[in-house]
């Protein structure tokens, strides 16, 4: 790779390590993080691929945004205190354009999500992003999908389905009209920051995850790490106007059960606790399945339920 | 990717997380990391790119100890304790013994570095391992780049030149007697671990870093950070016997001085400080330049040398 690249990279990415938590950033062998005293350590680590994770031809400002969102979901779903992130970019030979706009949705979540990214690694090979994020949280508070009790409340903090039927537009599946494609690809482009959410959730809820394979898939990573099982009310799932514009409801619902990548939060609350946001969609009930009370036939998040979690 | 071989993965890697700075390991949706009382945090990723950091056909299970031993040597460059590690892994459709066998070495460097392995996500895509690395060291005992004085003694921390001998060897280059070939070969597949002697020079050394570009492109990065010029003696440089053996001297040297992934570390020490190991190779003095004596016209980390550090 040209030096001009990496110079260029360096540019874009060497202002966008400053925070709190920053003692050294980017520039030295590793950098230097200091998590307030006392808190244990949130770590997790995602990567997207192109022509797997996202088109080649997406915008590269939505690409580097919604990398570090998906990452930052694990944070959130642990209710943990974002600290910093790093980033692996490898990428083939790039035009300045297309490092420039990957830069500036990089640049926007770091300010979105409050990560300032402290280090990083860019290799040349095949197009291939992977995010670290770290973040802190009191101990014994961190939201773990291993809590959940029969008898508690399942809800989901946003609506689903909407990236899941982006990418079907995206496809040229289904037609909508402009105003609902618009807001269904930026719903795919531009995951929102449940952060704040998560942090509410410390002390209140028994069981979280992130909603990145789809409800019933992340749903079942809950049912099994608790040892419980989860019945959702297809009915109380929360569409949006895109959504239930759609001619088919159940297409719909579909997406919303299955559909992964919106990166809302599901989480668990035992009785007499109010949720701080979210909508209520089903109960905990005894047995080790998810139950959503219709078919999934090959639906896109249904294998992962059967995976071990990750 | 068939589930069975997300199975076979999550098996291989969830035994290899337990460590006494972790709190929850692989499984949730983020690790839970509990770094010791009042140290700050010290944070690297490492990318490995198949076709680019190593060849196709490389014993998978070089590939898995390399990748770690790479990102742990920006730990020992700092003087960290390691703390643990999350491991990004983008494989094509490979076969269970691949991933087997990269498991393996992937082990031995978790045991080797005392690295637990606390998280991970695993995707599909072209073979690229991305590593982050997670140390601690007491507030301001870190090793930066940028505190070279003119005066000071630079030092190595051992034979230099083999990694680049050793993939001469591999593409034919050369050849060795088989002794002389199977030390090369391993010191490229397997970089020492360098932690014990980072830490020991935690209140010694006024800079350091690892030599993964190669010591001219690397004492270049300690010489921009310090602002000062840094003279090498070529007669010092420590060669393994099987460098030595090589028909040309030129030749050995300028493997020595340019060859990258030897993951020794390059140190400077005040005048007076006695080093805890290593040879002196030179000497820090003022001006801003590398000047080892001999030209280097289009040796491999030599462009490196005018990089932006990282």
């Amino acid at each position: 790779m040209p030096l001009s690249e990496f110079s260029l990279i360096h540019r874009y990415f060497s202002s966008l390590g400053r925070g709190p938590g920053v003692a050294l950033s980017v520039g030295d062998d590793c950098a230097l993080l200091e998590p307030p005293a006392g808190q244990q350590l949130v770590v997790s680590v995602d990567t997207v691929v192109a022509g797997v994770h996202f088109f080649e031809d997406d915008f590269p400002e939505d690409v580097g945004y919604r990398a570090v969102a998906a990452a930052a979901s694990d944070l959130a779903a642990m209710g943990a205190e974002p600290l910093g992130m790093t980033l692996a970019l490898t990428l083939p030979d790039a035009d300045e354009l297309w490092l420039h706009a990957f830069s500036e949705g990089v640049a926007q979540a770091v300010a979105a999500f409050r990560l300032p990214l402290v280090g990083g690694d860019t290799t040349r090979g095949p197009l291939t992003i992977s995010v670290q994020v770290l973040g802190c949280v009191p101990p014994g508070d961190a939201l773990l999908r291993s809590g959940a009790q029969p008898g508690d409340a399942v809800y989901v903090s946003g609506t689903l389905g909407d990236a899941a039927a982006a990418l079907a537009l995206l496809n040229g599946d289904w037609q909508a009209p402009a105003e609902d494609a618009q807001y269904l690809t930026a719903r795919l482009h531009r995951p929102p920051s449940r952060l704040s959410l998560g942090q509410q959730l410390r002390g209140r809820a028994s069981a979280a995850i992130d909603i990145s394979d789809g409800l019933v898939a992340d749903a079942g990573h809950i049912a099994a790490a608790s040892g419980v099982g989860i019945v959702i009310d297809t009915d109380a799932l929360p569409l949006s106007s895109a959504l239930q514009n759609h001619p088919s409801r159940e297409q719909a619902l579909r997406w919303a059960l299955t559909g992964g990548d919106d990166y809302e939060l599901c989480y668990c609350l035992p009785q007499g606790i109010t949720s701080p946001g979210g909508v209520c969609i089903g109960q905990v009930v005894s047995g080790e399945r998810v139950d959503c009370g219709m078919p999934l036939p090959g639906a896109a998040g249904y294998h992962h339920f059967e995976q071990d979690a990750e």
